[in-house]
């Protein structure tokens, strides 16, 4: 075939492909739009595994997924060519609010962007790349919501997905609280209406919006169970007045969780990612979000958390339920709420392994003349 | 009895009580402290029920609870002599940041303040009042932080109390979300450290606030059957460049209620009484958290929600778990979450009815010389 010609990036390199000029969903224009993305593995045309990280994440699924990607992993870099993308929007390769515009960064010149147009984006650098099939979309949380839009949006093109920790549409809750991240950084006095790249870094409203997101990818009981109302060491929060350092032991953690992404993470590609899972709903414009769900053609597996705060496992109970073409269900068990499908390595390498298997076509054997489906142990 | 004789405030009117100077838990000291309070029904000695507000509640518990304090509701007023203070470092009526000292609002100078303080201003009231007994201290939320305190610290005084949606110490999650506030309100430039009283009021830091604190107070699938992802009328959150005034329903929602509050509420109280909630653990100085609990001796009846974010009913099944004089469990099923113990008028009034009920001695019968214990229908 003529697609495993393809020229692919080095392994693991992060490579910047450019797709040209981009319109969104809601009808602004991108002027011009650069995709970065690592891959790994051999490409054989149709063994590709589409990878798609989380809000903060990017291409590196290597790095930030090291138990489920290499060789011999769950997603096998033996068998699989897995390429990840940095979204539409973000900060770490592709184009977004960081990235220049006539000589200067975009800031609120960049619009708004959809869950949709991520996909749509990341479907023309595939376009550009010339890659025509891919065997499995895979992703949690934002991600997750991209692996949704990929099977409803460009079916024919796909095997199987795996959507993990999501739901069909942000819930009216969701938008609350990501709406109250969007603002804390909005109320940075640095954050000059997103055009701040000349000045000072809005560090203080993007930490205060990560400790509130933080909050929502952790269970409660598994932040109690580390934390509880520990003092942090050397500091006395318990004192006659409230003193901003002296801090109990989970306000020094969250307070480091929003200082790391400060170093890592653009502000106004926060903003962006976020406002794009305020819009993430699968069912506009396609009668409904169940009737978008039972159109759904793409045999698709459905993975949740049991004490995911952010996406509640009945969101994707719910979408089991209405999925058109369900493949499986699964349910980490763990008391680290919504980021278990990142850190429950053991949990994630089963149900990956599952996923793989259930995508491929079954392995049969016959025996004198009848044809036996067999067990998974025969297929691996 | 003496106690009869105590002089109240007429009926439903707003009426405060000097306590004379105050040296909180950890030791600072409130030069002069004055405590509001509400009091309902005729005084008769021992059938004070005294009700704990929570966070931005005040002592008007026949609005707030109206459908549950008044003549022939379920805290009768015919029988019972129902009493309600303003919380120490609130702002209707008791002293907190805003009141004046040397004649300007406290301010930055307004200590710190725990649960325990805010019981042990009640309790100087009530000694200033002349009230020696309390027939039952119940209250939701903080007011149920309050309700466990008065049962440790004040136990000979009790006969029962009723403590509702809350934990016996504030979770590290609890810590986390409600600094999340406290930043917000300290991030706006308005705040001035707490002594903003001679400038303009931080309404922004507030109602950005109020909008976190919300989200956990209402069931997230409540919220999302209310609103979805609705636009608000007229507005298009989905337009090509995000925007604040094209907002979805549930953030307008939002906004509603922190303008609402602001409106009403002091920020410097929200601070302040957000604060004692961080501090509420009522393990400090008692060995531990389940110590305590064992060692009540209060008949204590504990009431949670199915579907509360802030304070999960896990955390009411704990206190029951461990309480030295459980006197019964209640809970309240409600897609509402945190604020069903205010919005479920109709499962409240059956709680507390037959928490009212269990409170009284039991009802019995002698038969043949055989003492019979009688149902509930036999006793109200």
């Amino acid at each position: 075939m003529v697609s495993t010609h393809v020229l692919l990036a080095d392994e693991g390199v992060l490579t910047t492909i450019p797709i040209g000029s981009f319109t969104t969903e809601a009808g602004a224009e991108i002027a011009s739009v650069d995709i970065a993305y690592q891959r790994w593995g051999e490409f054989r045309g149709s063994n590709v595994l589409l990878i798609e990280h989380a809000l903060t994440g990017d291409s590196d699924v290597a790095t930030w997924w090291c138990d489920l990607v290499g060789p011999g992993k769950a997603l096998d870099t033996d068998s699989w060519c897995v390429i990840a993308t940095n979204v539409l929007g973000g900060c770490n390769g592709s184009t977004g609010p960081s990235s220049d515009l006539d000589g200067k960064p975009y800031g609120s010149r960049f619009p708004a962007v959809s869950i949709r147009d991520q996909v749509e984006a990341e479907k023309r650098f595939l376009d550009v790349l010339g890659i025509t099939e891919v065997h499995a979309v895979i992703g949690g949380s934002m991600g997750g919501a991209r692996t949704l839009e990929w099977t409803l949006l460009y079916p024919e093109m796909l095997q199987a997905a795996c959507v993990i920790a999501v739901s069909a549409r942000a819930s009216a809750w969701q938008i609350g609280i990501q709406s109250a991240q969007i603002s804390a950084i909005e109320r940075d006095p640095l954050w000059q209406g997103g055009d701040y790249y000349d000045g000072e870094y809005p560090a203080e409203g993007l930490a205060a919006a990560r400790r509130i997101a933080h909050l929502t990818y952790r269970g409660e009981m598994e932040i109690d169970e580390r934390f509880g109302t520990s003092a942090q060491a050397g500091e006395n929060p318990l004192g006659p007045y409230r003193k901003l350092d002296q801090r109990f032991a989970v306000n020094s953690y969250l307070d480091y969780q929003g200082a790391k992404l400060t170093q890592r993470f653009d502000a106004g590609s926060y903003v962006t990612l976020t406002e794009s899972l305020n819009r993430h709903d699968i069912g506009r414009g396609r009668g409904g979000l169940n009737k978008a769900l039972a159109s759904s053609k793409v045999p698709t597996m459905v993975v949740g958390v049991d004490t995911d705060i952010l996406y509640p496992y009945h969101q994707q109970e719910h979408i089991s339920r209405n999925l058109g073409n369900l493949l499986a269900m699964a349910k980490l068990s763990s008391p680290v709420g919504h980021d278990a499908f990142l850190v429950e390595g053991r949990q994630m390498d089963r149900i990956l392994r599952n996923f793989i298997q259930q995508s491929l076509p079954y392995a049969t054997e016959s025996v004198d003349g009848v044809e036996y489906r067999l067990g998974d142990e025969y297929i691996i």
